[in-house]
């Protein structure tokens, strides 16, 4: 393989041009390197591999403060597992990898979800209503032949996956589950990624194969459309009599259990972290993740620079202490250039050590988001943690804004039309998602090439009005928009 | 499938039967359960995949600190890259599992090993001598169709990884590395999991394929046979040059980098804790990985159950701001029952909380090691931890004395069989290890069915005789050994 010369510069595209400011600052900040030449395939360099660990462990957490276990299943499936739930398999038939069959065993699939790996150990372990609910959780990269275009943490051949499976007594809890799924959405995905998402509960005609319905958590991307992130699933009982998995109720009877699963893709969410944040200068990174949240730059001449990497890791060690992620950079470099490659790599704070801001007991503080400098106190560098929380909130506000401003009530097909021709989201009355298939969903998806995304799964929405394709009385008020 | 039922009592085989032990107690404990009948692919339950995240922490925790950054590369090999370094395609061949091939893309094997899909990129990202050392490392699963017979966690199809590449300016550089390696083994198998190994220079017959040589420790089961733990690759120039890893040194002069790589399972190291630590009731776990390090049981009658757990409550508090993790096991059961299921799961120390106890300010502890009890006064519960401390250093100096045990000099060829049917390590002088097999060698191989496992890495040993099966002149001191 011929060496690519890379530009030593930071971008050259401004965030306008989404599409090529994405496929630049993901590799100018080192978050992943697309020349392994695999389609579908992404290598994760350390900077990107770093904020993944931070986003795992944050989901993870909350995974478990919400009762579910950890688990590991095999990564490869097989063939006779994978057939058991018909509509399931029907559904994810056309996209699995097959490994070529090793002689006299079975034919094994890599996993793309591991419903049909976990659920037959589920009908072991469950026996009685004292053994519900059950719910664990594993962290497993997942496999799909995407045919269409790939495109990096997006849509992709593997990604990496946090998936949540639960079993419960009754229909009710299950139902309740779906619900505290969108929480953990919005406790992990919204207040510590600083990605808001929107809940749909999809149409019928787009669940997830071998549910009974189906909530995607869609994020508006800069462009414009709409990319699906974690995804709740109620499965009502339609696995556990596939595989079985009965529990002897209170009274002694024998019942199915009710089932949910949910799946947040860590890698995926990353994409909107970085589209969402960024800028014409690189990632901004929420401090919550960000593998260094504060960079000690030391600025010194031939004379002073002993004494200012001394005073520099005085200061790295009062900020440790507070929990704070630290590095300094100490590089043979000009301090311009390192401040650029921080800035690019979406480091939320810098802090100037120099002379003469160690004089004035005061450092120069360099803020990302805002772009703004401020004199910082040497005494009050604990504020940093508390900087960190309103600097987090304002990426959150901002982006709140951001989707909000992207929505537009529409009542005619041309102005559902317009608004989606403006990257926004049309919110209509809807005849109706519960169908198989309607003639308005294939307008929407022919005819302006976008999906009818749903209707909110957390709120009540009343429709008012007529559909204003078929001009049928509405029952829902359902959302549409282009996607990825 | 029909549900087996599992006997609620613990364990019902001595470990005296080794085999039969572990097969019983990794069930038992709630670590796997080997009912999923895929072979070589075992399900993890949550307490098994709790202690392998404790695992995984610590180990990549001392990976990063000796300068390590983590990576994530795909989890599919493309043929061409995989053939590049001929002899590493000859040894892993037989053994890799290859996808069914997509229509016009190329074939893809499931990685056995990393090198030919890291270095592709190592290719790239390395220029100059600035760029170097560049040591990184991915957490990541990995595949080998095993032919033989399959154990869970000992021998598998698929199992849990981390890899380290490293590459350097010089030659020199590489071999250092490869001794830190051995540290990095010290410093978590041995001080935090427990278990010693004995890093061995592989015969020249026995090595990695593509490396130069290979470092491979073994820990000694209890039924005398060695299983090799992490191992370390001086791989020299083999890959630089097959993948064209080049650097411009300072004098502008362009070289092949030096490499190694480093591979320890957290997974396979599990089945090391357990084989040296457990005993006739159960697990016995190393209070550095144990997910629960302390229970506290509650007893109380009718009138006071609810006051025992407050109180219990109250000293879990205290334990967590230790940085200790507790679990209060307030479940309807009788307390003896509590006691031996979480002796079975391993559980360092149980903290019995009684009106009795409360009153006399002095709570009762048992430590799951000794199996003793003593009383503990409420105001030193902190003490807890140190304990946790010595406790660890019991576990590692039993399992040291144990391997120190299994270690016998032997100068016949008649003692080298003897001591190996005890099922001990014979300790020779031995004619040579550099060349590409022996005679000797494979009296060892065919007569008694073990192998030489190689010379010792971190210590060099003086020979002082003849070679016990060729008689010839010893170059060497071997550990002759049967293995997994």
């Amino acid at each position: 393989m011929q060496k690519q010369k890379k530009s030593t510069k930071g971008l050259t595209i401004e965030k306008e041009n989404f599409s090529e400011w994405y496929s630049q600052v993901i590799e100018k900040a080192e978050i992943t390197d697309i020349r392994n030449n695999l389609k579908g395939f992404i290598v994760i360099r350390p900077w990107g591999a770093m904020i993944l660990e931070n986003m795992y462990a944050l989901y993870e957490k909350e995974m478990k403060a919400r009762g579910h276990k950890p688990s590991f299943f095999p990564t490869l499936i097989p063939e006779k597992n994978f057939k058991k739930e018909a509509s399931h398999v029907e559904g994810f038939s056309p996209n699995v990898f097959w490994l070529e069959k090793v002689k006299g065993e079975d034919k094994l699939a890599l996993r793309p979800t591991s419903e049909t790996s976990m659920y037959e150990m589920y009908s072991i372990w469950i026996r009685s209503w004292r053994d519900l609910p059950l719910k664990m959780y594993q962290r497993a990269n997942v496999f799909r032949l995407e045919t269409k275009a790939t495109r990096p943490l997006i849509r992709a051949r593997e990604f990496m996956w946090i998936e949540g499976h639960d079993c419960f007594e009754t229909e009710k809890q299950a139902h309740k589950q779906v619900q505290e799924d969108i929480k953990i959405t919005e406790k992990v995905l919204h207040q510590q990624f600083c990605v808001p998402s929107l809940p749909f509960k999809r149409p019928n005609w787009d669940h997830f194969p071998g549910s009974v319905y189906s909530i995607g958590s869609d994020v508006m991307m800069p462009d414009g459309k709409l990319l699906q992130q974690p995804s709740t699933h109620f499965l009502g009982q339609n696995f556990s009599k596939s595989f079985n998995i009965k529990f002897k109720n209170k009274e002694g009877k024998e019942e199915y259990v009710w089932q949910t699963c949910y799946g947040p893709a860590p890698s995926r969410m990353l994409a909107s972290v970085i589209a969402l944040h960024g800028d014409d200068k690189g990632l901004v990174l929420p401090f919550s993740i960000a593998p260094v949240q504060i960079v000690i730059i030391p600025i010194y001449g031939k004379d002073d620079k002993n004494k200012m990497i001394k005073e520099s890791t005085k200061i790295k060690d009062t900020l440790e202490a507070e929990g704070i992620g630290v590095e300094i950079d100490d590089r043979e470099k000009r301090p311009g250039e390192k401040y650029y490659e921080w800035e690019l790599k979406g480091v939320p704070f810098r802090l100037e050590v120099g002379e003469k801001e160690l004089k004035a007991k005061k450092l120069t503080l360099f803020t990302r988001d805002t772009g703004t400098k401020e004199k910082i106190p040497l005494a009050s560098l604990s504020k940093i943690k508390k900087l960190g929380e309103t600097y987090d909130k304002r990426l959150l506000t901002k982006a709140n804004n951001f989707i909000k401003g992207k929505i537009v009530n529409c009542t005619t097909k041309a102005e559902v039309s317009k608004t989606l021709k403006e990257g926004k989201i049309a919110r209509v009355n809807f005849c109706s998602i519960e169908k198989e298939g309607t003639k308005c969903a294939d307008i929407v998806e022919r005819e302006m090439i976008a999906e009818v995304r749903g209707t909110l799964a957390n709120k009540e929405e009343k429709p008012s009005g007529k559909c204003p394709f078929c001009k049928e009385k509405a029952k829902v008020i359902a959302y549409i928009g282009k996607s990825y």
